[in-house]
C-alpha cells in the first residue's frame, strides 16, 4: 500500500481519456506531488494506495481542470461598462479603456482571475496590458498561466478615429509592449505555473515590420504567437487600405501563418480564409460569449474541427462577456453553434466538454501536461457537487445525465475543490490564497476612482451607453 | 411615521417603472401585508416610514422578481436525459416520459420550482401532467403559480409514431386531462398565489372537436389559454395532412386565436403567420435556452414585438433547457437573438430585463398586479448580492453596469432574497419553506427508480442517447 498526498475517492471521474469522456462511475484519482499518480475504478485505486488526504467524492464530479485560452483579466474592472453598440472596440471599449491606469488594471485583473478559478477554469491564457502586474495576480491566486502582453502600435487616442480608416502607428507603443514582453519573458517563462507567448494584437494594428520582429523573436525564444485574427470586418477593412490584401491573406503572404500561432476569432472570415488558417496549421479559439456580444456572430468552429483544426474556448473580457466562466463558455457556446447550423444534433455535449479540456489544452500547445486526468499529467483538477437543484437528479443508467448536465445546466457554482500542480487553491469553494471579500471590497474602490476619472473624460461624452444611463434605461 | 411590514434601504432599486428600467441608485421599498406601500428614494422614504422588518441593501440590487411564463415542471425527474439528438420529441422525450409516474412527477416539479425560485423567479407559468400533485409544490414553496394541465389526445405508445405521420387520437385521454383541468380550475383557480389557464397541448395533438370544446369552456370560466402553437416543422407537417392547412392558419380558420391565447414558441412559422398572431393579439412566450437545444432555433421574438405583439419569457423544461433560471434565459436569449440579427444592438440589456419583468406580466395578463414595484401591486421581489466577482466593480456613471451586468453578468446564485406576496419565501440564499436537502435527496432516490424502470422499458432502446451512455460518451 502506497500513501500519496491526496487519494479522491467513489466520484464520478470524467478522465476525458480517449475519444469520448472517458467517464468512471465510481472513481478514484491517486495525487503525488505535482502530478497524477493513478486513476481508475475507487476498487482497484483502493487496493494500492491511501492518501494523507482523502477526499470521499460521493455524489461529486472529478474533472480536469477547464482551460481557458483566451482572456483579457487586465480590463476586469471595466466589466459592464460597454455593450449593445455598433463598434464596440472604438465607441466602448477604447474610450473606456483609456481611463485604466496600473490600479485599475491590477485589481479588476485579480477580480477575473477569481471568477475564472472559482467557476472550475485551471489554467488561464491571459492576454493584456500591464502584464507583469497581472502576473502578480495568477501567481497569487495559484493557478495555471499562459501570459501575453498585447502588442500594438496604436495611437493614445485611437477611440477619436473612424473604425474604417486606417491610424498612423505609433512605434514607441510597440517598442515599449515588446520590451515589456522581453522582461516578462526573462523573468517568468517556465517558472512554476508560468509560461508566455508573444502578442501582436491583430494584423491591422501594427506595423509589418514589427509584427515582423516579434515572429522572429518568438521563433528564437521558442515561444508561440497568441494573435487576433480576422475579429471584425475592421481588421479587414484597415488591411486591404494599408495593404490591398484583407487580414488573412496578408498574415499568409508574409508567412506569419503556421502550427505557433494561437487564432483568437477567425469571426469575420470568408470560408476560403478559414481554410487557409487551418491548412496552415493554427490553433483557433472560439470565444462565443463575446463575439455574440459585441457583434451578433458564431465564429466558424463547427467548420474549422471539420476541416481537421484544433479549437480551444476562451471568455474573452470582461466588458463583453461579461463573465469568466468556461461553464457559461460551454453552453453558450453550444447553443450558438446549434442555432448556427439549425440543429441540435451540433455540438453534443460529450464533444463540447472536449473543448473545454483536452481540446482547450491542445490549443495552448500543452496537451502533453494538462486537460485530461491521465498518469503522468499536471494533477490539475476540479470536484463539484451534484447535490444543487440544477443538477438533480443523477441518472446513471440507461441515459447517463452527468456529462449533459454539466454543459447544459452547471453555471460553475457547483465547483467545491479546484487543484493545480497538486496543490489545493479552491477549498469548500473558496479561494485558499485570496481573501476575497477584501479583494471585491478593493475593486469597488479602485470601480470609484475609475468611475471618477471616467467622469472627467471628455471622450466619453458621445458614448451611447453614457446617455442611455442619463436616460434611466441603464 | 408608519411602520411597515418590511421596509428595504439603501438598495439599487430597480422599479421597472415606466419606459426604461426606473433605476434608483439609493432606493427603498416599503411592504405592508401583500402589497407594496411606497417605493422611491431612501432618503424620502426614510421620512415616513420605519419597518418591523427593515432589511439594508447596501451593495444589493432590489428588482421584482422574475417571471417565467412557461415551464413544464412534471417533467424535471428527466432533466438531462434528452438533447443533442433529432425528433427530440418523438425520439428523446415522448420514451422517457412514458416512464413517469405520479412520484417521478411530484419529486422532479418539486426540485425544478426549488431552483427557479432560488434563482430569483416568484411566478411560474406550469404547464404539464398530474398539475393537482405539481401544484401541492408550489403551495408548498410559496411561489406565485399560473397551472395549466397540458391536454392532448395522443395514444400512450406515441414514440412509436412516425413524427411526420399522423396519429390516432385517444378521446379518452382528453376526457381524463379535461377533467382534471376542471377539478382544478373548480378547486384551485383564485386561491391564494394560484390561478389557472386551460392547456390544449397543440393544433396537432388534439383533435378540432376537443379544441373547441376546451376554448368553449375556458370563455364560459373566464380563463385563458394556454398552448403550443407552430412549434416544430412536425406540428404543421401533421395539420396539413389532418386539415390540409398549416398549424396557424388552421387555428385562424377555426376562430382559435385571440387575445386570451397565450402562445408558446411560434418558433416555425413564416413571417406571414407570424403577423397573423400578432394581428389576433394573442401573446407569445420566447424559450430561448430550450428552442435552441433541441433544434437549433431562435424564435421570432424581436419580429412579434416589431408587430407590436407582447412577449414574454419561459424556461420550458429540464430535459431540454436544461435549466429553470430566468437569469440564463435572459443572457442566452438576448445573445442569440444578437447573432440571429448578425447584430450587438438588438434587445440591449435595459429591453431584455424588461422581458423578463414587466413584459412577462403583462404575457400572463398580470401586469396590473406584478412584474414592476409600483404602489399597489403585489409585493413580489427580489434582492440580490453584487458582492460576487462576476458583478464587480458596482460602477453608477458615466456608464452604469447594473443592468448589463444582471443581464449579461449575473447567473441567479446572486440571489439572497426572495419575496412573493409579501412573504419571505427565500432568506439568506434558502428555502424558507423547504428542506432543500432532503427534496435533492428524495429526488435522487426517485431518480433511480425513474432509471430503474427505464432500463426495463422496450421505447429505450434505439434511443441515441442511451448508445451513447454505452459507448462511453455520455
Amino acid at each position: 500500500m502506497k500513501t500519496v498526498d491526496l487519494l479522491i475517492i467513489h466520484g464520478i471521474v470524467i478522465t476525458m481519456q480517449g475519444q469520448g469522456t472517458g467517464i468512471v462511475n465510481d472513481g478514484a484519482v491517486a495525487v503525488q506531488g505535482s502530478t497524477i499518480r493513478a486513476v481508475g475504478e475507487t476498487a482497484e485505486l483502493r487496493k494500492e494506495y491511501d492518501g494523507h488526504r482523502v477526499i470521499d467524492a460521493t455524489d461529486k464530479v472529478v474533472m480536469p481542470g477547464l482551460i481557458d485560452c483566451h482572456s483579457h483579466s487586465s480590463l476586469g474592472i471595466a466589466r459592464g461598462t460597454a455593450q449593445d453598440i455598433d463598434n464596440w472596440l472604438y465607441k466602448g471599449m477604447f474610450p473606456i479603456q483609456a481611463n485604466l491606469d496600473d490600479d485599475a488594471t491590477q485589481i479588476g485583473s485579480l477580480i477575473e482571475i477569481a471568477e475564472s478559478v472559482l467557476n472550475g477554469t485551471t489554467t488561464i491564457g491571459d492576454y493584456g496590458d500591464r502584464s507583469e502586474l497581472v502576473l502578480q495576480n495568477h501567481r497569487k491566486v495559484g493557478n495555471r498561466c499562459v501570459m501575453t502582453e498585447l502588442i500594438h502600435e496604436m495611437p493614445a487616442d485611437i477611440y477619436r478615429y473612424d473604425p474604417m480608416e486606417t491610424f498612423p502607428f505609433d512605434p514607441g507603443v510597440g517598442e515599449a509592449k515588446f520590451a515589456a514582453t522581453r522582461r516578462m519573458v526573462q523573468t517568468w517563462h517556465g517558472s512554476g505555473r508560468i509560461t508566455c507567448m508573444v502578442g501582436p494584437q491583430a494584423a491591422n494594428m501594427c506595423s509589418l515590420e514589427l509584427l515582423r520582429e516579434l515572429y522572429e523573436y518568438a521563433r528564437k525564444e521558442g515561444l508561440d504567437i497568441h494573435i487576433h485574427v480576422s475579429q471584425s470586418h475592421r481588421e479587414n477593412i484597415q488591411c486591404e487600405k494599408r495593404y490591398g490584401l484583407r487580414a488573412i491573406p496578408f498574415l499568409e503572404k508574409n508567412g506569419l501563418l503556421g502550427p505557433q500561432v494561437l487564432a483568437a476569432h477567425i469571426s469575420h472570415a470568408q470560408p476560403e480564409e478559414v481554410r487557409t488558417m487551418a491548412r496552415h496549421g493554427c490553433r483557433m479559439v472560439l470565444c462565443s460569449n463575446c463575439m455574440a456580444l459585441i457583434n451578433g456572430t458564431v465564429p466558424p468552429a463547427a467548420e474549422y474541427m471539420e476541416m481537421g483544426g484544433v479549437v480551444g474556448l476562451g471568455t474573452d473580457q470582461a466588458p463583453g462577456n461579461n463573465r469568466n466562466n468556461m461553464f457559461l463558455e460551454m453552453k453558450v457556446g453550444d447553443l450558438l453553434n446549434k442555432c448556427k447550423a439549425a440543429s441540435g444534433t451540433v455540438f453534443p455535449a460529450w464533444q463540447m466538454l472536449r473543448l473545454g479540456t483536452i481540446e482547450s489544452a491542445r490549443a495552448l500547445g500543452m496537451a502533453d501536461q494538462i486537460g485530461s486526468l491521465e498518469v503522468g499529467k499536471k494533477a490539475d483538477l476540479i470536484i463539484l457537487d451534484l447535490l444543487h437543484p440544477h443538477m438533480t437528479p443523477i441518472i446513471l443508467s440507461p441515459v447517463r445525465n452527468i456529462v449533459p448536465n454539466l454543459i447544459y445546466s452547471a453555471d460553475g457554482r457547483e465547483v467545491e475543490t479546484v487543484i493545480v500542480d497538486g496543490q489545493v487553491i479552491v477549498d469548500g469553494g473558496e479561494l485558499t490564497n485570496l481573501n476575497l471579500k477584501d479583494a471585491i471590497h478593493h475593486a469597488n474602490e479602485a470601480g470609484k476612482r475609475f468611475s471618477n476619472r471616467m467622469e472627467s473624460f471628455e471622450g466619453l461624452n458621445d458614448v451611447p451607453l453614457a446617455q442611455w444611463t442619463k436616460a434611466g434605461l441603464y
